[in-house]
């Protein structure tokens, strides 16, 4: 995609560098593939610009693994021992999250979403994160395990320049309408409607 | 997404396990972002298998660099230091195919396209990645510098495993033909529209 071409010229009273670096709110929707994928691969974008990337995954099984887990802590260990990008922390549900003392006890869905929400809060006070992805978080929306309103009223007051990136089919409309980028991936063909199983490298 | 849930049996005398290692090609089109973003998110997982990967940037300028190639060829470092990952490689027709004797003179985008696509056919000759990522290679298409009905043979008869993404707005429908993946990316909202500027972390 050619870049930065601009169809229209904003009307915002904005310096151009003041557009360049406006946090933003980005949605993947849709039943296609391709919306942590994509989220992922902002975090690598992120990682070069030496950003703190912050991964969420609030419904992934505990057992789930994803390929982008391993190279992007990789990628945050080189951060470590060699200054280069940015340094990574990856968190799940499915396996309780890394700083909750109720760890292991995930029979409760509901409160732990709630409690991945609310450290997600307290770091975007803290401006913890450049790039927050908070995979799957739709659902926990959809779910009512967090209140839709209250997400949309902590990112629409959170301080300085953080990312946030909320991946998931059906968001709420609340949400879509403080999403600064909203991008649907729809499934057109999949192998799975042949009966083609999942595969490693691909699905996870 | 749930883990390899498929809707239907297969009837195609293939075992699970033949179907779970058959090589995909992959489409990711649409005028939304993400396409070339969950490409190189493919990529990682598939860093993570120890897979070959190969990038093949076949329209963005010379100039420029996206954050994922930093991030990737920082991976394939890794690999090459510590054994873990896979190898990568990333090559952009932008500054001249890194292979190419006339590299510099890229005054030909159509040459030049060329002589990427046939190194790229070379390449799944020889089984040389198991993944690669034809990033904007649609348009090659598109303008015929490249002969589809000659991309589809060459896909059909690859060799072994070797799964390979194309990225791009309207893809040939002859490639859609033989896709085993076709996800649309579809903008619904984004900052462009308004005004916004690229910024770097999100655009590149």
């Amino acid at each position: 995609m050619p870049r930065g071409q601009v169809p229209v010229t904003a009307d915002d009273g904005l310096t151009t560098r003041q557009r360049r670096t406006r946090p933003l709110v980005v949605v993947h929707g849709g039943a296609g593939k391709g919306k942590s994928t994509a989220a992922f691969g902002l975090a690598l974008r992120g990682w070069n610009q030496g950003w703190s990337i912050g991964v969420f995954q609030f419904v992934k099984s505990a057992k789930w693994r994803v390929g982008e887990q391993t190279a992007l802590e990789a990628l945050g260990r080189l951060h470590e021992q060699t200054g280069e990008g940015g340094p990574v922390e990856w968190h799940k549900m499915g396996s309780g999250w890394s700083w909750s003392r109720t760890q292991g006890s995930t029979e409760d869905h509901a409160a732990a979403a709630r409690e991945g929400w609310a450290e997600v809060a307290r770091r975007l006070a803290e401006q913890r994160h450049t790039l927050y992805v908070l995979d799957e978080f739709t659902y926990v929306l959809k779910w009512g395990w967090v209140d839709a309103a209250e997400v949309v009223r902590v990112l629409r007051e959170r301080p300085g320049y953080q990312h946030v990136v909320v991946t998931g089919r059906d968001p709420d409309p609340r949400l879509l309408e403080i999403a600064d980028v909203h991008t649907e991936m729809t499934k057109v063909k999949h192998p799975f409607d042949q009966g083609q199983k999942g595969q490693k490298g691909i699905e996870w």
